[in-house]
């Protein structure tokens, strides 16, 4: 083994850097499953959860990565064959779709440039033909983590209610969860999608659902064989702190730990911290595109993502080649691109247990780095961050 | 809070006590799933695993329950309809039934007295008897987790050699696997499935599928649909020490030290040591039995499991009360009875992470809660333990 | 690295079984000693002590083992050539008794057996004696780790009373602290003397001086030249919560953590359980005694130690072979004989992070191993233990 | 509690950073002080110690700060009233200073402006002055961690050699070891001081002596008393791997685990990224000068100490309250001034467990908060140390 010294900088999107106070949560003894004080911890997790979703509905734990919790909330609700209406908004999109079509949904996929989020006024449209509601399920990121663009959740509720569509709404918050504003109750969500490794700042391995009643009335219809990821098992369980298998336990300590946390800092000074943060990110990347060519990958700046931040390379530059040379210099470790902007984007994670200085130093590494890797003109960023920031809430 | 001093006992058959060296292992930072770092640790512990699985195959890695890998050997190899030969050992078997018959899968129960494990003459006369080879799979649970019950996998192996019988044969060794001897390749299962948190002394949180040649070849033909549980995708990304979804990071931390150091102690050796305090605790059993009307649940010396001992109770005594009055008393969590025998056995649990004084200090609570509880006759449990046990390999 | 399965038992009498807890709490960044976090821990583990040491006056924290605080206790106080008066009650009184000697104080050593606490008949009549007031300070250990006596502090200070002495009283508790009731003030102690590694379930690394004011006051005829165990730069710096050179930062935290377990369980509580644990340990050894030929050293019942108890081997039974066997065979570290009971003697400790069935596992052990050693005799000492033990505070 | 995000910026010139490797390594159950795993781990780090000392001479280990360190020296060494000469570079200088006057030393003090080490030749003037050999000891801080000035050892100990000079030569490298170039050897320094909590990165609460023939040799005719400190009863118990007295066993642990890790990354490796990481800095600080009137303390550039960098504020601007600003702006720790220079300089410490990101972001703190501050012409600091570094050893 060969120390290399000092922190390494993990600024991909996710898995984000885990803080001491949940690590050391998680390193504590495994109990029993079966008792009292695991039914204690349930039911603190389970109460706790509600709040981060914004939610008075019941939210749901499963021992697995996001990707199973996306698959849990297609199969609880649908039946084989139902159309579902899904948006190509990027990568994690399409692999939601892949999952859908992998269980013989119908699944209409609108096409997108990977640099925009979903559009709500053709939302509206499209349910609006549907006037047979052949539509059974709308599925929306909220926040595409390879792309880092945020689509307009409020919106498009608006707009399946202007077309007065009894389709399920269902969202992915698994880049966005405990980073940006996000309400399943207030923006009438069915079925919110979400994971534990990026905003929740827990180690990857837990994943959830939470679960509107509409959504909860659909798994009777629900024709799907399933038993791992079924709700009724679990709510039943969880309504004693307990679940119908054995639960990922010390994960659980480390979310205990993090909805503390969460709720020490404050909703929304969370959410302003990761909107000054992405700003300063952001004013970072326009400063080096100015003799640079890099290019912030959002087109719309209402929809920029205040967790990361997708940045495109100049033309011709490969985005992997880079990143090795942020990695192996700076022990630095960026995102890179997925599908179709592989090698063409990098990814600046600023999410979860972040702040001013990391973020500088995150900054700092990739300027550097971008001119160690020829791009001479990428100049300026770090003090443009710098001088938006000043520690203070509204910086 | 209030501190309760010393050590809790978790003997209960799973999750068992996590070693420091594994909860300090998972104690650091998450890193880059999709980086060289990552990658050298997903081709040193999945390397890692098929000794410990005795298999030159693959296995592949579940953030996800036991119950889930269940699922997984099922969706993978299956389609719906097809008859599967299942036997109600106790009550994962039971579970893992429940689990086919969901997925609509034809089960064929042999019942069982939840005392005895699996019959390989039976499972002899029944394949021979199915001559058009409609049975597509026979599942074993290796060591019932409810019972202590061992079921014998190499003889059933020969039965359904003697039958000539072309069934997938699928073990569940979620309670023995690094525990008691279990040879994957030498006794020719084909799906076996496992989890982290018992033999492995992690967290629960990761499940296996240790897959030979002619599962794999089965996927081909398979009509479930699947997505999370595909080894395909697994297989193919594994290739190169990645995971197809964000794996459970931390988690393969502890697994990588877990390997460490069940390959330090040596495989043989952790068999011997299972064994030799299983044996004392079943001498235990039996001198509670002589005059406190106590039994080993399992009925057949041979088949006694080596991880866990369920103890049945005297009529008319509630073993739930029992426990907790070993709880209250002592900080002894024991497992409670499940499915029929729920209520009249309480289960010892003495693996992972076990030694002689470990289990000296659970023997001595038992015993002593007996007698509080009103078993006056529970004597000499702890004496005869005691002489069994002189701390050398054949003692 | 070869792995030993299953916990190792430290029943040595100090350092003790660190709990989780605790590690963990050290287990964290190390902070600014002089900024605001640092000086709010600093008033909260200062504030802390003085419950521990049940004493309004302030108490010191050295990072250094217990020596150094005896160290502290004499040069703080005393000047070269003061007159001293030390009992020989085991090697930790005679260690102190060299301590002070290498400082040219006149020790005047009261011989002992080894297995008796210090007589307050006889301390009374020393003192009546001396009518010039020659003897400076009385030095005693309040619970000798060497011999498993716990020497009458109340009844000491009623002799120095009775002879109306002014002396200063200084007492060592360093393995009773926080295990065994002992009141600083109450009971007129000039200075105690005590370390983290024992009742206190901390590392080892820090250690202590409760001072009265009369002792405060003989600091400034003190003529012993000092620098790092300065009592006045000490109380100085804490009275902002801090100190007057780099404390042992993790420590503290650590400490903080014992202060807080301590109060949890309640301090009465933690006397009781010690005392029951005590109890059962003695009735074991004289089990042990009747056919076996061992014997608890300490001689007088009413001085028996509660933290840990020194067992006289039979006759021409070298203890340390015996101490191999309990190590190697069963992974259970007992204490040695020191000085005049060296080879003759092993400790048990049972003091800190510690209850009934680490105790159980502890005596099986020790039963065991000494008739692996060839002491047949060694008979019936669990079961007086188990017979003894209910897991209540009057068990 | 109130969670504030991210990662504390500690960047004060010790405590470092302790990375998570040594916190793991620290965070395991405390061993048997006197049993055979604990004689294996006290030769290998007493072994291991050498090397980072380079010497073939032993290095004792106190549990203690670096202040007892310093008084272990001149006790084990001297006698009341020996002359010693001492050299005022700043505040640790004037502290030993004052050690060694409470000890009876007759202290000659070379007066200092703050700003320059220790100058060789006046060494040499003055020892050739005493031509009776009257100076027993010549004293000097390697590196002044209240000045960041570095006095050239290599030179002073020509010095010393240019007048044939008997005098033992004793140099603190509390703030150097493990992180500046530092021989104790080919220097001929007869009693090296150090401490656990900078280059060694781990929390405070071990000191060291490395001592050379001549020091041991001293021994015998020293008259101070002594107990704690004594070099006798360490070196003959670490013979075995043992200690005298209770050692501070978990941070031994840590040691190990430091030593390993500076091997790992090499100690000429180490020695260059203190370098070129003091180099940004320095070259920033010029930055913030040229409009903004601050000023790097240490006045020679070959005496710039590589371990931090105190900055002397523009005339009329309190330091303490500048650094309030960086500590509650970005959660940025930065050192004090201490003694002469209160309140007039602060310090950046650039060392230990600290790379090119961790201190971009330090600098950016600072710089952003020099000018929330109001020093408005604090600027281009941060562009300055990005220019220097590109991650490699030579950069």
């Amino acid at each position: 083994m060969t120390y290399r010294s000092g922190r390494h900088f993990l600024q991909i999107p996710g898995p984000t850097n885990v803080p001491d106070r949940i690590l050391r949560a998680m390193d504590m003894p495994t109990m029993d499953h079966r008792g009292p004080a695991f039914a204690a911890l349930g039911k603190e997790v389970l109460a706790g959860l509600k709040g981060i979703f914004q939610t008075k509905n019941p939210v749901v734990i499963y021992p697995a990565s996001g990707t199973g919790a996306w698959e849990a909330a297609l199969v609880n609700t649908l039946s084989p064959a139902d159309k579902v209406l899904m948006f190509e908004t990027g990568q994690f999109a399409t692999l939601w779709e892949r999952v859908a079509s992998r269980f013989g949904l119908d699944v209409e996929v609108s096409p997108g440039d990977w640099r925009s989020g979903v559009d709500p006024a053709l939302v509206e449209v499209r349910l609006k033909a549907d006037t047979a509601h052949t539509v059974k399920a709308v599925c929306v990121v909220h926040n595409e983590t390879s792309t880092g663009v945020t689509s307009r959740i409020a919106q498009i509720r608006k707009a399946i209610d202007a077309a007065a569509h009894p389709a399920l709404f269902m969202v992915d918050t698994i880049s966005s969860l405990a980073s940006i504003d996000y309400r399943h109750d207030e923006w009438g969500v069915d079925v919110t999608v979400s994971g534990s490794q990026k905003g929740l700042m827990l180690p990857p391995g837990l994943s959830f659902n939470a679960i509107s009643d509409k959504a909860l009335a659909a798994v009777k219809d629900s024709q799907f064989p399933k038993s791992y990821w079924r709700w009724d098992d679990m709510l039943e369980a969880n309504d004693k702190g307990l679940f119908p298998y054995t639960p990922a336990t010390n994960l659980l300590y480390g979310l205990r730990e993090a909805i503390a946390m969460l709720n020490e800092e404050g909703l929304s000074n969370v959410f302003a911290r990761h909107a000054r943060l992405a700003e300063a990110t952001r004013l970072a990347v326009a400063a080096w595109g100015r003799e640079g060519g890099l290019e912030v990958l959002c087109r719309n700046e209402e929809e920029c993502s205040n967790t990361l931040t997708a940045v495109l390379m100049p033309e011709g530059q490969d985005a992997d080649e880079f990143r090795k040379v942020a990695l192996d210099r700076f022990d630095l470790s960026l995102g890179n691109g997925l599908g179709k902007v592989a090698g063409k984007v990098f990814r600046i994670g600023h999410l979860g247990d972040f702040n001013e200085l990391m973020l500088m130093g995150t900054l700092a590494g990739v300027e550097k780095a971008l001119r160690l890797f020829g791009i001479n003109g990428a100049h300026g960023g770090v003090e443009a961050a710098l001088d938006h920031l000043d520690g203070t809430p509204g910086g």
